[in-house]
């Protein structure tokens, strides 16, 4: 069983590594990119003998208590078999 | 249009950053957790009057020249309407 949590700043934060990367494409001649974000990807392997759904809860505290700062970030967790 | 491009380390590439949330994990009691390799998103805007067409491949050769070091980096791209 796998998690990806993906941990990524609040819409109303500015980005400004982001922002720098966007710089950089326009003058690299990427015209059609309007706007940049970026964001982090954990992909959380649960050990073999685990429990599912304590995997789950722990996967789940484990993004909002410590992968995740919950002053300017949010996160989102998808599963995978 | 929106694209979402994830870069990761390749499999057979160490992953330091990964092992130390790993390991710092382990010691805050997520017990279920067997492994974390730690990658990166950037959500790509497109501009409003850009051809989808020409976006999608300048979001093609912007993941694979710049967003991606493809000695040791792969990447995917998800597409958003």
């Amino acid at each position: 069983m796998t998690a990806w949590v993906q941990v990524g700043l609040k819409p109303t934060v500015l980005d400004p590594q982001g922002q720098a990367i966007h710089a950089a494409l326009r003058k690299l001649g990427f015209g059609a990119v309007a706007e940049v974000r970026q964001a982090k990807v954990f992909r959380v392997q649960v050990a073999a003998g685990a429990d599912p759904a304590e995997a789950r809860l722990q996967v789940e505290r484990a993004a909002r208590e410590v992968l995740a700062n919950p002053v300017i970030e949010e996160f989102s967790i998808r599963w995978e078999e």
